[in-house]
């Protein structure tokens, strides 16, 4: 049995992982977990990742979690492209420094501003407390000032003029198909080149 | 000027780090910035580390943030021993999955037991709801479970049997010197073993 990724794409480290994959021509079958459906709570899933959460690979045997771990793992062995982890002793430190930066920044803001806006009106049926959204867009926006200084600058990527693994973890937090507008306008004024520069 | 690592050693991603730099013989100025007396809010800080944290480095003109970063850009730079991170697909794929897992997971359920249990008494002059303690302990059990069962397992360290930055940066997490003895004690329980063998 050849690579076997375990996916929903409703996820945005699932996206990052599918993406890498499918730009660099990395066969590879796609094994659908709906998480609306609990299909992570399978005990097939189980095998897979006891963590019980998507992305996770299979390859013969391997089994491994975290998208992070598995884009450098698809990298690696793959021999994708320099530029999606570069050797440079330099820009790989910065490519790692975004990667460890974002788990407890970026991400964790996006995620409570996801569920805070579309899930839980959902689920409660009524909108969360104006002050607790207010304040979590707040931390988002601190979070966005924060790309923009620290990493993005003037670049054309997150980590230089081209583009990693880094920017492919970063866009699928801000990027959602179903249009939560509010990330996609904050992350336009980022830099207006940077969103269509990492979408090519 | 060569390397400096600002560091304040009741950190824990600090103490990986300051370790692994003595543990390979990697010269380094020590730049100690005192948390409690609010050093990483001076100017001259934010110039090495916009994000106000420690660990940071400096090597010449090149600063970097984020501890597991720090660890791979010295890793590689004075090319330490494989066994820290090894070159071996498999085993360095563990390593990284153990770095990505622990920021929203061992890590953050420490630092929550910690200023629970130690800081917000101190500062607060009476101790937490024992709800919101008892919460964060039991959420802390439940990453221990993972760390024994998915990571450790029946191995000496946490990726096999050789010590890796993983074991650094777990085990700073869970010894303190304050004797955080409900975090000692948690850990030892995980297996007698793993904690001496990263102590040596
Ligand atoms: N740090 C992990 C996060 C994975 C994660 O949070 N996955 C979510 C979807 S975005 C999940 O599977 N959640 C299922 C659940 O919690 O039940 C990674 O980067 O892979
Ligand atoms: N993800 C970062 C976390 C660094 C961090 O949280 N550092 C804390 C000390 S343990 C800090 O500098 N806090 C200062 C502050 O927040 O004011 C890393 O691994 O380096």
């Amino acid at each position: 049995m050849g690579l076997e990724l375990y996916l929903d794409l409703m996820s945005q480290p699932c996206r990052a992982v599918y993406i890498f994959a499918k730009k660099n021509g990395i066969p590879f079958q796609l094994r659908t977990i709906e998480l609306l459906k609990g299909q992570q709570y399978t005990d097939s899933f189980a095998q897979v990742n006891p963590l019980r959460k998507v992305p996770a690979l299979k390859d013969g045997d391997f089994v491994l979690a975290e998208s992070v771990a598995i884009l450098l793992y698809l990298s690696r062995k793959y021999k994708a492209p320099d530029h999606w982890y570069p050797q440079d002793l330099q820009t790989r430190a910065r490519v790692d420094e975004y990667l460890a930066w974002q788990h407890t920044a970026l991400r964790s803001c996006c995620t409570r501003a996801m569920w805070q806006k579309m899930m839980f009106p959902v689920f409660l049926g009524q909108p969360v407390p104006p002050e607790m959204l207010a304040s979590t867009l707040a931390e988002l926006d601190g979070c966005l000032q924060v790309l923009e200084d620290k990493f993005l600058r003037n670049q054309a990527f997150l980590t230089g003029s081209h583009i990693s693994v880094a920017d492919l973890v970063a866009i699928t937090e801000l990027m959602h198909d179903n249009g939560l507008s509010v990330l996609a306008a904050k992350s336009l004024r980022a830099d207006p080149n940077w969103l269509p520069g990492v979408r090519e």
